[in-house]
């Protein structure tokens, strides 16, 4: 503190003095002109004349605080969070609320544990060039419908709360378990509300008394709304709202019209869902900050929405702004409007310019606990075989950019032991479990999907993570399994004598690969099932990773059987 | 949880249902009307029909957050903590946070101590009407050059802070130590740092480079703004901006001038020094709204800097809104002009009614910390006599409604071991040592105040509380003394043959009488010194209380000599 005076003072140097900056100051919503001085990795002041070590010159360009995404899965982006790191950190994000929901309920703790050390692994010098506030996850498994890789119950929950390393309790998307008052749910809810640790929410459509409700658990913060009417009614509930931008979910627009200048101070940008091509080539909160922007919201409103708020919202000490004692986190911007990053400063020390990281990530972390998580018991061809009693049966009917599925009856063609699907509109589906090696296997029709003449199948497939593959042949079904397994998890293609895989290595979900070879692997595989003949409107393998979910209608897959949403519960295929 | 969640499903009955409100709501500024249903002390959400145990009709009233003072001395008010709690509560105060620099600055850490355990003690049945929220003082002593009660250094308060019942670290007001980087100082705001405890401020007319500087020290707020042009400087470096509504401080209307849409969440209300009468007649925090909204600023902006800001300023988890899971701290006010408080809950309890708290406090908490702490070395007459070697002296010229002296050189008449005052325009002015009985007496001229034949004094001094007595007799000073002394501190008056005190038998600084009792004994006894000739413009006992003060201009007396502000060091009488 005393160098930090000293060197407000001007005198002491500065160990950085980054000069003709434009300062978006989020305190008053003004732009300040002058030279923005850091020693020790702080803001030590703006103004004239800062003796200093080492100079830049801002040519005018906008300091901004380093940009925070409020809410992400890391895991969906299929990169390590090395990899990660590198993408994030060279368009300005400096910090990430991250909930490791994917790999938690694959790898239990564990799973979490490796994401938090991981990024603490990533360094340059004595700087870490990403901020990782980890929310534990507070859905492990999803649902009781299906088998995931470990269970997390109220008790343990709160238990593990209690480490420093989880800042606090992840998306509740139980919300009817919230609503009913559900007592190992709320062991959750209380345990983070002992701690005054911040919950993040999960309630789609949940308004009036249930809101109320889903409001009572603590439960600080939503990013489901639908529209902007939505987002009024969470605010006044004292819910923060996030704006989503993810790579399916994109809702900035809509729920940006609920933004004003009273209210702004309640809204977060966040990506929730976004992968690996978005990221590089559209960016991560640039982009958001870009389209937000775009949407009519001024640009004082909108950076604060990934700055500031998640600094308030999550309690970020230090974080989301530039003035005296706040951490040198800072975004040089080209301009309000295309949010362009020129350079990014992590307390202090320059780790990204002009779109690329100064810093680089080698050597993977990657401790056993989340390697060769895929364990089967042998399966062969005869194990997806499907026996029906009659003619006709419940498929799941794909619809095209859609994650929700038709349950739609449809008439069958029987061997005495199976259903014929070579030559028909139908494919077969197998959720085949991979945790345990417990041999379940849930068996279901698909139609409309378009794949013929062998199977793809994938690991990551919400929210358990089990395997999930789809075809027309027991054989190559079974192929597929055996090749999942033999890489630790991954995309995997059967076709006659053909053998495809792209190996996801990290529990199933993520690559240890760099960004360049999954984006250039994955493309090849998924245009090699595409070839199979599956429909435009699908991406051929992220497409199954969303069958299995549970959660989402109308007719679903897990390991335990044929899930009917509607009615929340297994249900038979025979129609 | 489980009940708060069932009772807003209306599944259960709530506590208290208050019907027809309409909600300020502050993370919306928008008036919702409907019912406000109360379980378990928190609010479980507002609505229709819910069925309850007990229901008011608030017939229209507006519903706002309990009322939060951010930054007070209750010593100000000279009423013990319990009247204190009476009267702010009948205002719609529900939590202040409260800095004891008088009680501390006499008694040490355990002044501080007595007021949380006072305050602790005051219930209605299982709730507390008033939380209150402990800054440690910072400055005991003020300066180096006085005799306080206590010294509390860097590494004492950096130790005493990691108490819980500590909230924060007090008003900074040593802000040439920040500013120059003194080690003991910085110990203190390090402290409050490492703890991720708030610091206020106390930086009047502090800009540029020297803000920049206090505000590297982790200092959070500022309630000595002088003008708009000053708070906007301060808020950009990140500080939140109190307005002042005290007694003798009003700068509610100039400060007022520097809110917008844009950065009203930066600014808080406060009293910082309030005297009981104006408590009384003129309010407390409705008082400060009133005027603030009496200003133009939007009524949902004002109610935000008695509520929700300091409630985010301060970290107070479920205070400064009125949703679901937040305490059920309300206030009802007539309209969001007058700010007229018909009624006030505390934890779901009404615990004031039509400006009438609905609790007691005859049993007041006086422990032997704060009693009886006067202690002087037994004076007479000669202790009073002013031995000058010429005839030209520095004297302290008072200015009517003022706290600042003028320098001024008199000339004296004298005898031969001590000075004439009587029949002059001059008094003598004595600062009695009276904590340790060092027998420390400083001796000094006032010019302009008008009194004669006899004396006057006090035991309420700013910052250190020794005896300030001013009179045209030596003997009657000596009795002065002596009458203080015996009583534990007050106001005290002699002339001629007849006595006067008023005890303030806390501390010598606040009374343990009734606020009914306190205002008619104090209008009393000034009543009867302003017939000793004091002239207009000067309340004669609290305009005393600040010439020991030695950071505002120009001299000033401490129990160690004169003081010259304007060089900041001990100086001599003769001229």
């Amino acid at each position: 503190m005393k160098r930090l005076i000293a060197c407000a003072m001007k005198q002491e140097e500065c160990d950085l003095v980054i000069r003709n900056v434009r300062l978006l100051n989020l305190f008053t919503g003004d732009t300040e002109e002058g030279d923005l001085a850091i020693a020790d990795g702080k803001i030590v002041g703006l103004g004239k004349d800062y003796p200093a070590k080492k100079e830049i010159d801002a040519h005018g360009a906008y300091a901004l605080p380093g940009f925070i995404d409020s809410h992400i899965h890391v895991e969906s982006t299929m990169l390590s969070p090395e990899e990660f790191a590198l993408l994030a950190c060279a368009h300005g994000t400096t910090g990430i609320v991250a909930d490791p929901h994917e790999l938690t309920n694959v790898c239990g703790i564990a799973g979490a544990e490796y994401l938090a050390e991981a990024f603490a692994r990533i360094r340059k010098g004595e700087i870490s060039p990403l901020d990782v506030w980890l929310q534990l996850p507070s859905c492990v498994p999803a649902t009781p419908f299906e088998t995931s890789g470990a269970v997390i119950d109220g008790r343990e929950t709160a238990r593990e709360l209690e480490r420093d390393c989880f800042h606090g309790l992840g998306e509740m998307m139980n919300y009817p378990a919230v609503i009913a008052g559900e007592e190992d749910c709320l062991r959750k809810l209380e345990g983070a509300e002992k701690l005054k640790k911040v919950t993040d929410g999960h309630a789609p459509g949940v308004t009036g008394d249930a809101l109320n409700a889903y409001a009572c658990g603590g439960i600080k913060t939503d990013h489901e709304c639908l529209n902007a009417q939505e987002c009024r009614e969470k605010l006044a509930r004292g819910m923060y709202v996030m704006l989503r931008n993810g790579s399916s979910a994109h809702n900035v627009e809509e729920n940006s019209k609920a933004i004003n200048a009273y209210n702004y101070r309640r809204f977060l940008l966040c990506s929730d869902d976004k992968n690996a091509h978005d990221l590089s080539v559209c960016g991560h909160m640039d982009d958001a900050l870009r389209k937000l922007v775009a949407c009519g919201v001024p640009a004082a409103e909108a950076v604060a929405a990934a700055t500031l708020n998640p600094a308030e919202c999550y309690g970020l000490k230090g974080k989301g702004a530039l003035a005296p004692s706040y951490d040198a986190d800072i975004v040089l911007a080209e301009d309000l409007v295309s949010f362009r990053v020129r350079a990014v400063f992590k307390a202090g020390e320059e780790i990204a310019r002009d779109g690329k990281a100064l810093f680089s990530c080698e050597k993977k972390y990657l401790p056993d606990t989340v390697r060769d998580t895929v364990k089967i018991k042998p399966c062969r061809a005869e194990d997806f075989r499907l026996r029906l009693k009659g003619d006709r049966a419940h498929a799941m009917r794909m619809l095209p950019h859609n994650l929700i599925t038709k349950n739609e009856i449809v008439s069958v063609q029987r061997t005495a032991d199976d259903v014929v699907v070579k030559g028909t509109d139908l494919l077969k589906l197998a959720v085949v479990e991979r945790h345990f090696a417990s041999g379940n296997i849930g068996l279901g029709l698909v139609a409309g999907y378009g794949l013929h003449g062998g199977a793809i199948g994938i690991s990551v497939a919400h929210d358990s993570h089990n395997l999930v593959i789809l075809g027309d042949d027991n054989a190559d079904m079974a192929r597929v399994a055996a090749l999942l397994e033999r890489v630790g998890g991954g995309m995997a293609l059967v076709c006659g004598g053909e053998e495809k895989v792209f190996p996801l290595d990290i529990a199933g979900l993520m690559s240890s690969a760099s960004a360049e070879v999954i984006s250039e692997k994955t493309a090849e595989i998924s245009r090699r099932a595409k070839e199979m003949g599956v429909r435009d409107g699908y991406e051929p393998f992220m497409s199954l990773a969303f069958l299995a979910l549970p959660v989402i209608p109308e007719l679903k897959l897990t390991d335990k059987g044929l899930f009917d949403v509607v009615n929340f519960r297994l249900t038979e295929i025979d129609a």
